[in-house]
């Protein structure tokens, strides 16, 4: 129950980390600039980056997962369209952080299109070859016009060093700005992957809480460009928690320039998707290590579920237990609270040969405790990164392993004061 | 959308509040004991209760509702086993706090089949007679001695005044003891119903986290208590939360001495329900009201649902969501979050034409906000007690009430410190 699960595609070139990030591949600049969207800080500090731009050379294939949320804010609807409307091109990708722009009404989806429509000019490309996101306070009208000065101010400031400034700049609560890159070497050349993410509450999976965009300059058609980028969300921004809340403004983009000219022809490609899952999985990482008050990285791995989905079942179940976060948040090693959100959860659960391992630690091997090993358990829990293991006791050969942070005191902080 | 729904059954008479708790009807007796199976308390405090006994003048048709967890505590197993041998009939019920007896394999299920023979012996009545629950930490195992020594003195020290001690001897956590009674006065005559509970973390709907023992002096036969109580927990017990999480041990046991005379014939008796009602949603609200953390009973109503299942789903997500229960801790007015809930939970719903409420105050109306009454809003959060609506805008007649309470951060202090 402790063996990892073997990647479902084997891996041809390993990629190697690079810096950069968004700006990492050939064919995309960057910017992050201050528009005065967010609060004016306290006297001393640094005006906050709250306008982002990421803008290639050219309309390239570009690819987007966006939330399951019913409540969809206007930049998305606005995105969707576009990217229907070009037949899957973009150009630019404007970010905004502060203000969400969602529930906002007829009036907030014409300052979504007039955020679009003011990149367009300012980067000079189709209004349907811009990509628009928002993240922020729900409810709130975005002032079209500091938008519209912010964009202008990026568009003149973009540049391949920008990347981490846009990073920056699409940060809300998230305490450290999410970026990667690396390089894929393959038989056909080498090409390379980037990225950035922001946090940090509203966290969970089915295309979960948050905003990224990768970039590429691999040659993709937009189809399969799609096709890889819905393959690897779903074990990398789909297996992540924080508080099981998904937002109104979720979206992941990607978007192909083509410039290293090696051409990935199959949405299942082993060195794409290889380059893809390393660049969305540490940022998937990240975002939980980054989580609303977290203090530990915890990955939860279910094993011997009777089927695919009872497996993801329980292990989102796990990670988003509140008892089980506050207890590894606690360094009390209560695999009880382990059983108990497995039982819960709706998958099939045998508790006679059911077993708990904290880290290498067996707690609850079929079925009988161990708890003259919790001293060893709770050892393990010192550390900032964390696998709980359960196994659900039904001999089924089906696992899931997903990512999530303890729960302190301070994410409750954080959510109580967060806007008034 | 503010109005609350109609009780389904008319009311006859009008419950009346009585003292006395679970041994308010006529026909029963309780204690509550010591016998050291909590810690021992820091010197200068007293020992606490931990060993609760409630039994009835002979055996008596009974009911129970039981945990929906797959990891079933050992009590659980035992009682649902003596319920189905005896044909629901019970004479005692026999819980101790501090030890769940879950998760503790063949052993455990021996110590809680010991701990119904020494009630039986006790008090005097076979064994599929007595009912048997536990509350307190996971994977523990319960010492028999200290739970027989516990019998033997509660049953010695059973009295018609002894509800409140079997009500403190239930605790775990909870601030404060939860126990209420009622008198019926119908054409028929006047019987009472009576309870105890305990929360107060894991609680969640579909039978839910707590242990209740309920008590009537009506005269009810075991299928028609069994379908009145599954009738009274559904919107009761079932419709409250704290963290979502559901127990490996949550029990509701009914029993009828019949002492009283009035006969109840069929499971939706008007008077019946109605008096069984306002106990079990007193004491589910009380439940709340205590749970770990909490400073506010929030209620939670979600209106224009296209199905009753949908009502529900929104209800609960919003009811369980950490990012409302911390904002409505904060007093902060930020309906967006509900907004989001909603649209994360399933349920159909409609932005543009969906409605939030915050006590009296609609902050969002038919997809559009209304942040000029924030203020007027963030009065009403100010209250212990606070109601939120949430219409989902489909145009649907179905709705649905739950119960929950505030996320604090002493609700992590409590769960992290909670074991070590």
């Amino acid at each position: 129950m402790t063996e990892h699960r073997q990647l479902s595609h084997p891996v041809l070139a390993r990629p190697v980390m690079v810096d950069g990030g968004v700006t990492a591949p050939g064919g995309f600049r960057a910017a992050g600039v201050s528009c005065g969207i967010k609060r004016a800080p306290a006297s001393g500090e640094s005006t906050p980056l709250d306008l982002a731009l990421v803008v290639a050379d050219a309309a390239v294939p570009a690819a987007a997962v966006f939330t399951t949320n019913k409540a969809v804010a206007a930049p998305v609807v606005v995105s969707r369209v576009h990217l229907a409307r070009s037949g899957g091109l973009a150009a630019a990708v404007v970010v905004n952080s502060g203000c969400a722009n969602a529930c906002t009404g007829e009036a907030g989806l014409q300052v979504a299109r007039d955020m679009a429509a003011a990149t367009a000019t300012a980067v000079g490309c189709a209004v349907e070859h811009v990509l628009v996101a928002s993240t922020g306070v729900i409810g709130v009208q975005l002032d079209a016009a500091k938008v519209s000065r912010g964009v202008d101010t990026a568009a003149r400031s973009l540049s391949k060093q920008g990347g981490d400034a846009a990073t920056r700049a699409i940060m809300t609560t998230d305490p450290f700005p999410k970026s990667c890159g690396v390089r894929i070497s393959t038989e056909g050349g080498a090409f390379t992957v980037g990225g950035m993410a922001k946090g940090s509450g509203m966290i969970e999976p089915r295309m979960a809480t948050m905003l990224s965009v990768l970039t590429t300059d691999a040659r993709v058609e937009a189809v399969v460009l799609a096709g890889a980028l819905r393959r690897v969300v779903d074990e990398t921004f789909n297996a992540i928690t924080v508080d099981g809340e998904c937002s109104t403004n979720d979206c992941v983009f990607l978007m192909a320039s083509g410039q290293s000219g090696v051409a990935v022809t199959r949405d299942d490609d082993p060195a794409f998707i290889d380059g893809l899952r390393a660049v969305a999985g540490h940022l998937a990482r990240e975002i939980v290590r980054g989580g609303e008050g977290a203090t530990k990285l915890v990955t939860v791995t279910v094993t011997g579920a009777q089927s695919h989905s009872d497996a993801w079942l329980a292990a989102r179940t796990i990670a988003n237990s509140p008892l089980v976060k506050t207890a590894i948040h606690g360094g009390d090693p209560n695999w009880g609270r382990l059983v108990a959100a497995a039982g819960r959860s709706g998958a099939a659960f045998v508790l006679e040969r059911a077993s708990v391992a904290i880290g290498d630690v067996p707690l609850f091997v079929a079925g009988t405790p161990h708890d003259e090993r919790a001293d060893q358990a709770a050892a393990v829990l010192r550390a900032p990164t964390v696998t709980v293991t359960v196994d659900l006791g039904t001999g089924g050969p089906h696992d899931a392993t997903m990512w999530t942070c303890d729960f302190s005191a301070e994410y409750v902080r954080i959510n109580a004061e967060y806007r008034t």
